[in-house]
């Protein structure tokens, strides 16, 4: 068993090894300046732990492995150009680095890198990893389209809101831990259970994510607090908010606007205080926990002898209990 | 073996057969404009003439072949973003009738559907046409970086354009053939005939394409000849003027500039007049026929019986000596 340290060293050793043309600059330099700046890496991680779980040689995993990290690459990149955001990480997006037309083709390149990428692996798992890692890539688009639909409709449901965060953001957790378990040979009973434990994962760390937005602290979590109540976001909070609201709602909903005609920090510690009012940081918590126990339940049932789940539900844990 | 006419309709079957989810209606409503729009299908044509040709199952290249239009497709709706192009075949382009975010993601979700369809065929080529089709897409993406490029470049040679056409248009056109022949089972030195016979096609496709755009018959071509010179478009005619230009290289570089102070009758004339002047129509008609005879030369020496290959020297001959 690889340590998750280990597991992280092999992809970052994978990513120097992926030399890209020289030419045309424009089309590439966007593409390294992308891939260039680490991150997490926790869909390779997850990749490589999953098959390395299964008794899998992760050799065999590590190009799946990073066609999945650029596939997530380079929807950052497109979702920036879509959400005109000028940072990322704490660097200039590549719309604006450059402008919109590298980012779209430069976005458009990754997409067939990581497919190339992808089919790096042994013959036999092949056509399964194509078509798992393009119906996710499909999905993930429809998640960007309600998202994006969200913005302009004052309608969300909550179930409609759950939905969304599935796509986004779950469906892809879910297929990394899928490859690896395709690649280190896992029935399909088995691809079943990782797959739904990846998707309560997803659920559990786009739940997080939300939650720390709003309630982290900023020593810790290294943004400051508020985000998605400055810019009037639909998440989970709120609209639980607005549903218990009551004869408050359509106030609390005009004062969340975009167009809020409070001044930001009034509009943050305004919502901070509602949202605690209204017990809604014990829910999400208590969702969040529904969620990380179903993934946690799906892996225990998984036939394999539980010494060789203990990296993969270690990242779980960290994942869940993260403060940033 | 197939007529031209029984390949097109099985494409036109495939297409109605595909299926979209309804939503979210912003994404998918794209894609089925998108391709409801018809067009030659020349690409999947040539998968499938190539297929036939072998005497390989065109069943098993019904799915690549619809996906290899969708990937083109898809090329056409991003490229019309960059270009700010507003209509295609005399329709309002997407991102004019919905909105630059929606052409962006319908786009992606077209690349992904475009390689999901890859690999419904049998399992023991599918490595095979993913890294072609893969490979290929990247191709595509330089050309088009290149293209981009050369707008804004005052020193474009004449290799340099004809590599970026092979990139833009030409590699597809392999890839096509090259996708049928690989289902329909060719060796590897059949494959790289069939390829090389594919860029050879596709580079007399272009020119003629720009040929035609110049000094096209309006009443066949079905549009007002002198697009490319209204708007100042590298292509080989021009810079072939240019080379041969002389003293008055300066003055025709700077009256073709998008920003000419000519109105755009007066430009359209003067350079149809140059071109004839220094006869550029005999030399670009002389290197089309240069790449049409090199396409029919690599199709003459592949090893399969001469009346199997009627169907594809048909297409090429009608591609290449097409009035629109």
């Amino acid at each position: 068993m690889y340590s998750p340290e280990t597991l992280h060293q092999r992809i970052n050793e994978a990513f120097s090894r992926l030399v890209l043309p020289p030419e045309p600059s424009n089309l590439y330099n966007p593409v390294v300046y992308t891939l260039s700046q680490g991150g997490k890496r926790l869909r390779p991680m997850l990749v490589l732990a999953a098959c390395d779980m299964l008794e899998g040689d992760i050799e065999e995993a590590i190009h799946p492995a990073a066609g999945i990290e650029i596939f997530h690459n380079f929807t950052l990149l497109h979702d920036d150009i879509m959400d005109q955001a000028p940072l990322r990480r704490g660097k200039e997006t590549v719309y604006k680095k450059w402008n919109f037309n590298i980012a779209i083709l430069s976005g458009d390149t990754m997409f067939a890198l990581a497919n190339r990428e992808i089919v790096k692996t042994r013959a036999a798992v092949i056509p399964a990893l194509v078509e798992l890692f393009n119906t996710t890539a499909i999905q993930v688009c429809e998640g960007q389209q309600y998202d994006m639909d969200f913005e302009t409709r004052d309608d969300v449901s909550i179930s409609g809101y759950l939905e969304m965060i599935r796509l986004k953001t779950a469906v892809l957790l879910a297929c990394s831990l899928k490859t690896g378990a395709l690649i280190g040979g896992a029935s399909s009973i088995s691809q079943d259970l990782i797959y739904d434990a990846g998707i309560n994962l997803g659920m559990a760390f786009q739940l997080k994510d939300d939650y720390l937005d709003t309630f982290g602290d900023e020593k810790v979590f290294g943004k400051t607090p508020g985000g998605d109540i400055h810019a009037g976001k639909k998440t989970w909070m709120i609209l639980r908010l607005l549903e218990k609201a009551g004869e408050e709602r359509e106030k609390l909903s005009e004062l969340y606007d975009q167009h809020s005609v409070l001044p930001p920090a009034d509009k943050i510690g305004l919502f901070k205080d509602e949202f605690i009012a209204k017990g809604i940081p014990g829910e999400i918590n208590e969702l969040i926990d529904k969620y990380y126990t179903a993934a946690k339940g799906s892996l225990e049932k998984l036939a394999v002898p539980a010494e060789r789940k203990t990296v993969l539900l270690a990242m779980i844990d960290s994942l869940v209990s993260r403060e940033k």
